[in-house]
């Protein structure tokens, strides 16, 4: 294979105070990010002034866990956040360029909303929206919706197959020129141009039209996170870019090879679709510098978050009994996430690792790649699994908030821009225009081809 | 009764290209309204220089009526708009001190989702947040939600009952100070702040707490636009703001006493609901000038736009095969709507209207109060009902966007200023500081009455 060339894409993951586990605490972390708008402008727009291809929010519709005593203690909880569509599009008024993707989950929202909220944001932004489609892993959000369990795996993505069908055809009930405005003749719209979807499927029966005209992306753009294999199943048969979690370059060269290679059977290309890895960089001038940024915000790591958060990654076993610097006690196997469970353990276990040794090593990046070091040694990083084909980008999750993203544009930046791995200007007007094609309408689409047979 | 003093309360009910049913065909009407964000950041800016307490949205999810050369020929069927509360959202970030007023249904949406997005926006605005809380009438709607007809009038009402109680406990999730933040000790919130709702209901189970944190008026204010005996009494028991819809004044003095009157059964107190009839004023600066614009918009009505409205109004009968400038024929009496069907007829009998002069009647204020004349005339119509008790200020349905409400700004309210019925600054930082007073939340009461008995 030739030497991999081309540009990488960026997203700026925005987590309220930071990614970091403990990011609220740190001195320079705004700590009442969740609500603070402000806070967000200043993000949005460093972000766009520094190229990056798009923002990311992530979302949850419900706090997540029961154990007060952790919650009251981290931030990371969703429970003093601003919802992302309506954030989303009030940032829309303060920037121009850069792409605004949202996540919002197919269990508990209905196709008809959220083609219409993202096409009205894409209306709004000039053509900047991109859906983070998710079906939502959380117990908690179902408690919230009329719910006593959440839908199983297995309906989620079955759901979501549908869910993401349906609103791909709203976002097409009007062709792109449908709209005659012609004051004179009084023809507000040209009813051949309008497309009725009438859906009626196992989960949603949907009329349609959508009522918000055609957006200027054609259609807003769709993410998705999903890694399960259903999540690759419908990724590779919806989505134009993937967020993803691999913590090594050999996980995530395997992912790229498996996720890409699904695409030729829906009829599409592998540029149709870019893998955008999540990473958190911690970069220092000097490689100690950036170690001691690091380990400043391990410190700042409640003991009793790291406990539950073990916790929750061994079972649900509750390890507060036993002493921090001794270690891993023997565990009893529960049914909650096998292979995390194991994984975990296997990990203290080979390393020898004591209980805070353990909290610090899983609970800082929250399961997500983390690289500390200076610009160059990240770039190195970035650079290696781009070229191997483990990534078309990155979603660059900053350790704390607004400091690391600075960080990230004032010191990482100019060394990629330097190796010719990131744009100086952005290539186009929308979101769309640097990622893909704008997609036709399938109407038209039809038409056109029914005039060429 | 002595006569009545204070000022008037004033929204901007901003309908895309206007609110006369010809509006878009106007010269100098917006034709591309619905979409076009740039002119909604002129009028919410026109709307804020000249102090009005809010901006105001209507909403459906879904176009209205199957009649495709009747939806073709006018912009007043929610074809091609963008969705309120992205839209308030986004003029949120390019505003300061208005209002922010948006309608969403209880019919086809979760409580869970409406009271988050209100939250948020009230925080994005800096407490500026309104939700004018409908049912829905239409039965295209229920379409695009898996159904196949629309609930009926009394479960709509029952449902929208609940609904509006459990956002109304959702928004006391969290009490004003439960966010601690404290960098030092750990402690982001305090546990003993946060409320779970558990509400198990005949149409809603929703745990809760919500996941934003209690928004800058504590709760955002809550709007009603229904005018039904249910509406009138869900009103009554829930809401802060009334727009109705009232042709004369002696309608607007019964409907505000009557809805007035309902306050004290649930402990509330007659200025806690502001009543807000909607109208749509014509000026000019003298009578002749007011009068021709309103007859060329009238000349802009296409009379199929005309028989198709007159043809909803009285049943379904189709008018198209009869003279326009002949008698209204004999209809036969049908289901739909009586009320309004022997209201629109025996108009045109008792006036012996022709089919034209009859659609032009009905058609151009779309069942509004229409005031046409010079800035005093209309000045002394608002004075007049709002003296008597017939309203305690209107929802200003500009006719052209935005044309009449430049109008509106630069004659009438001089004139009402002049008579000291409009203020010349905003009195508080919120919408509510406008209004009314900041509610309490519950579970502190409950608190401070605890301590104090």
């Amino acid at each position: 294979m030739a030497k991999r060339t081309g540009q990488l894409r960026l997203g700026a993951f925005l987590y309220p105070a930071g990614h970091h586990i403990a990011a609220w605490r740190h001195p320079d972390a705004q700590a009442d990010a969740g609500i603070n708008f402000k806070h967000y402008v200043q993000l949005a727009q460093a972000a766009q002034a520094a190229k990056f291809d798009l923002l990311f929010l992530a979302d949850g519709v419900g706090t997540r866990g029961d154990n007060l005593d952790f919650l009251s203690r981290t931030a990371h909880s969703y429970i003093a956040q601003f919802e992302p569509i309506t954030l989303l599009s009030a940032l829309a008024a303060v920037t121009e360029n850069i792409g605004l993707v949202g996540t919002a989950s197919t269990s508990f929202n209905e196709p008809y909303h959220i083609a219409r909220k993202f096409a009205s944001l894409d209306h709004i932004s000039g053509g900047r929206a991109g859906w983070n489609l998710v079906t939502s892993s959380n117990e908690h959000e179902a408690k919230n919706f009329n719910r006593d369990k959440h839908f199983d795996h297995g309906e989620r993505y079955e759901r979501a197959t549908e869910f993401a069908e349906v609103v791909d055809r709203l976002w097409d009930s009007w062709e792109d020129d449908a709209f005659l405005r012609d004051k004179e003749q009084g023809r507000f719209f040209n009813p051949a141009k309008r497309h009725v979807l009438d859906h009626k499927g196992r989960f949603f029966q949907v009329k349609g039209p959508l009522n918000v005209a055609r957006s200027p992306q054609g259609q807003p753009v769709v993410v998705q996170a999903g890694s399960s294999e259903a999540g690759r199943a419908l990724a590779a048969r919806t989505a134009e870019v993937i967020f993803t979690a691999q913590q090594t370059h050999r996980d995530a060269i395997d992912f790229y090879a498996d996720v890409k290679g699904r695409l030729d059977q829906y009829g599409r290309h592998p540029d149709d679709l870019k893998i955008m890895p999540g990473v958190m960089p911690i970069v220092g001038r000097t490689e100690s510098e950036a170690r001691e940024k690091f380990e400043h915000l391990q410190s700042l790591i409640d003991p009793a978050v790291g406990l539950a958060l073990v916790s929750g990654l061994t079972g649900g076993f509750d390890l507060s009994a036993y002493p921090l610097d001794g270690p891993i006690p023997e565990l009893p196997e529960t049914n909650a996430s096998k292979s995390r469970q194991l994984l975990t353990l296997e990990l203290a276990r080979r390393e020898n690792l004591t209980i805070r040794q353990l909290y610090l090593r899983v609970a800082g990046a929250r399961g997500h790649w983390q690289v500390v070091g200076t610009p160059e040694q990240i770039a190195d990083q970035l650079e290696e699994r781009f070229v191997q084909y483990g990534a078309d980008g990155y979603n660059i999750m900053p350790a704390v908030l607004p400091g690391s993203l600075t960080d990230f544009i004032e010191l990482v930046l100019p060394e990629l821009r330097r190796r010719g791995l990131f744009r100086t200007e952005y290539e186009g007007a929308t979101l769309r225009a640097n990622l893909g094609p704008r997609p036709v309408n399938r109407y038209a689409a039809q038409k056109a081809g029914a005039v060429a047979a």
